[in-house]
């Protein structure tokens, strides 16, 4: 569910930091990661083409015992499914004998896709040539088992050396994220991984977020989440038809559907955008000074016209410009219509009076909203205004996330980038969604942030892709994206050590 | 499309009439029937092995073509498509040389189906075993394939014996009933068509609405209706994005779907049900005291009970009582949503601001209101509240139709059931709608009502059937409503004569 959005992004200027770590046998990992290639492209495809999918329930016990496989063929120490009310998770540890401990956060799961609208099977990963280079197809490619590849090969190579990690290594994995993480918290709290995460100095989700003149960010924050389905139907209403029936029997019978329209009427203001949900904005916080400055940055830096055209849109809200509407875009919190359903929904038309209306929602929270918050706000609102019948169903959600640009995580980060001489910024929220606050919030208060190098796209959509060979020195591929895994890990030593 | 409603029609008691005609030749005519009823029902099989339907512009210019041939079969002297901007027609005559003149209203359009909610294949035709007797399942059994070949099986006798038909007949069948006969008008407007609908003296559609009882009723009049899909989308309203992004997008962009909702939210009043389209209710007649009179004697033969369970309801509109729900069925216009369908429609969530939102919907009007109005009036509606950008398209509808229970068809027709001692009742209004106003509106103004014996059900739903052979004598199976045919005929050359 990440989400890179360039227009919110501060390009940074290289300033002085201390010395930089130098990473021990680099030449001895780097070549086991480059003869290493095959295979780890090979574990991808292989992966891309055992799918976890949430929302569809497809391959739930599969996936997690699979992804256990994986990690202990990475070389973890141990690796065990930790079952949930959901989809189950993976718990595993690498203990390298290090002072320092790096939590690492895994989703194993992927969107749902559409073969019809691939122009290569979404399952087969197969490779095609870009404008960028070699680039494997396929359903994850990007989001995220391509990154996640790319970090498990940093490990691999430690393996096939004989070396030691100059850190040990916890991973939490999910398969529920693409459905806003309902059980993540049931896996973070199993005992012994809490434990295990607890020793950890912050968390880090591998990413490959590099844009084509090789730039990319590290996002300090992103908005919580709660992804919602809202029901009306005469079955729960009591009220109109269960099922659906002729549509000329409107006259003297209800309509759950028109009900949902009321329902949803009341939820955000006329022009349809600012929420209008009870107290919604009680504890909205404003942007900081220092991240209005990230955000400004980021849109200097920024194509208006590039973006505009990617998206396929001509206006912002309001018709605002591109830095107001990237201070809204990180600043605000958003109700949204993901679908709706009712009734006959082919072609055409067809008379009939639905019995159920459906709206998938998605709201999006930033700080100090609470995922607990938003549910409560949403379900009071409702009642309030004689909705109760409506069924709020939070399919999954999470608060917002915030890690500190001057953790030890995020400067090992910077440090990392400056010595691969890649140009980076900080973003300080995702207007995107992941569940970093399990990690960021109380009990662990830890600093997470997404971290990599390497490019993909069409996460979400069509012929997902993810770079395996590039064609551009500034952008990493897979075995640069391991390479650069491997220097951070000494880079994070070193760095905690100060 | 038709909807019998047993709520809203009066159960009459027979009364003094005319001495009523006898029917020549009866013995060998029900003979020929009887004889052919293998032939019917193979041909009735044949017919729903061959569905159109316009929705999906399946089988657009074959059904015509079918339907043709198959009346040409039935004694048709001439007989010819019709073409028209959409599906085709049917115009057919069949000159016994008699004084009288009958018009007949085909529809040879079915309904869209799903197999898998079938229990039988929708196609197939196979005859059941019901409480009622043997019975054929399939698309269109009912309507309206089965009684129309009860009425064809009636010529085929008057051929096969080698006998002339009491009065002419002149048909004209269309293949987009079920999306609102949107091209209708063309078929009627024929120069030939319509200089030979003049020489009519009304015009009937043939149905099979006989309750277990044994009961009919002849409906004087229907609601008109149009169907309408009212579209949202970033591509026409230039705001917001034109194909489906991510949600995060949500703070910055415009919402197709959000503006759908606000502009349906416009359309009603706050409890979904009262229209509130500017000037809706101008043209809106009420009541007559003979209309109430017929709905009162209607609801007075009705179970409530058995209607409510039927429908799979417990409340009407406001709490009404069964009475003042029957006037309200037969008496408002309504604004009613048929479904929705924007963005991801799936299972559980996914996160995308959609492109495009769209309410497919139908509007029921009532005397005087007429389609050009209602079109007219909700684009002026939308439009004064600035959702001019709205795309309304108007796939199909009509004016209102009614025909006064005084006129020489409706007499006749309640002479044949007399005669065939059949209860029956007279409806003032169906809440459904047929394009009857295509014959009792100008230029034709001649009486336009459904008629006939058997029964059915399933219309729009899964395992749609049409009574074959019937175990209650009071009801009619396939030969008996060709033969309650046969006599009608007869009755109507006998009362156009007084």
């Amino acid at each position: 569910m990440r989400f890179a959005c360039a227009a919110v992004a501060a390009l940074m200027t290289c300033t002085a930091l201390p010395a930089l770590a130098e990473t021990p046998n680099r030449a001895q990992l780097a070549a086991s990661v480059k003869g290493s290639h095959d295979a780890n492209l090979k574990r991808l495809q292989d992966w891309i083409a055992n799918p976890t999918i949430a929302a569809e329930k497809t391959n739930v016990d599969g996936g997690a015992e699979y992804m256990r496989k994986r990690l202990l063929d990475a070389g973890f120490q141990q690796a065990r499914v930790v079952k949930t009310d959901g989809v189950p998770g993976v718990f595993a540890t690498l203990d390298a004998g290090a002072p320092t401990t790096l939590g690492i956060y895994f989703m194993y799961d992927v969107k749902q896709y559409d073969p019809k609208e691939w122009s290569s099977p979404p399952l087969e990963g197969r490779l095609v040539d870009r404008a960028e280079g070699k680039a494997i197809v396929g359903r994850g490619a990007v989001n995220q088992k391509g990154p996640e590849t790319a970090f498990l090969a940093a490990l691999h190579a430690f393996k096939d050396t004989g070396r030691k990690l100059p850190v040990n290594i916890v991973l939490v994995a999910e398969g529920e994220e693409e459905i806003a993480s309902p059980h993540f918290r049931q896996i973070v709290s199993d005992p012994e991984a809490a434990a295990a995460l607890k020793k950890t100095i912050g968390v880090i989700i591998p990413g490959a977020g590099q844009e084509s003149n090789g730039a990319t960010s590290i996002d300090l924050g992103a908005k919580g989440v709660i992804e919602v389905q809202l029901i009306s139907s005469g079955e729960h209403w009591g009220r109109g038809p269960a099922k659906d029936v002729h549509s000329s029997l409107k006259a003297n019978l209800d309509s759950p559907a028109w009900r949902l329209v009321k329902a949803l009427n009341t939820l955000v203001a006329e022009d349809g955008q600012t929420p209008a949900i009870d107290g919604w904005f009680d504890n909205v916080k404003p942007l900081t000074a220092r991240q209005k400055e990230l955000i400004a940055a980021g849109v200097k830096n920024s194509s208006e016209t590039d973006i505009m055209k990617q998206l396929g849109i001509k206006h912002w809200y309001k018709d605002e410009d591109f830095l107001t509407a990237s201070y809204r875009l990180a600043s605000q919190p958003t109700v949204n219509i993901e679908g709706l359903v009712s009734g006959y929904t082919g072609p055409g038309g067809k008379t009939v009076l639905p019995g159920r209306a459906e709206a998938k929602m998605d709201f999006r929270l930033v700080p100090d909203m609470t995922r607990e918050e938003a549910e409560a706000k949403l379900k009071a609102h409702l009642a309030k205004r004689g909705f109760g019948d409506i069924v709020v169903n939070v399919s999954g959600g999470y608060s917002p996330t915030e890690t500190d640009e001057n953790s030890v995580l995020v400067k090992s980060q910077i440090a990392s980038l400056k010595k691969a001489k890649v140009d980076y910024s900080l973003n300080p929220r995702l207007a995107g969604s992941w569940p970093g606050v399990t990690f960021t919030g109380p009990p662990l208060k830890r600093p997470a942030v997404g971290f990599g190098l390497g490019t993909g796209g069409g996460a979400h959509a069509p012929d997902e892709w993810y770079l395996i060979d590039s064609k551009n020195p500034k952008v990493a591929g897979l075995d640069e994206s391991a390479m650069f895994y491997v220097d951070y890990l000494y880079e994070l030593a070193e760095a905690a050590k100060r």
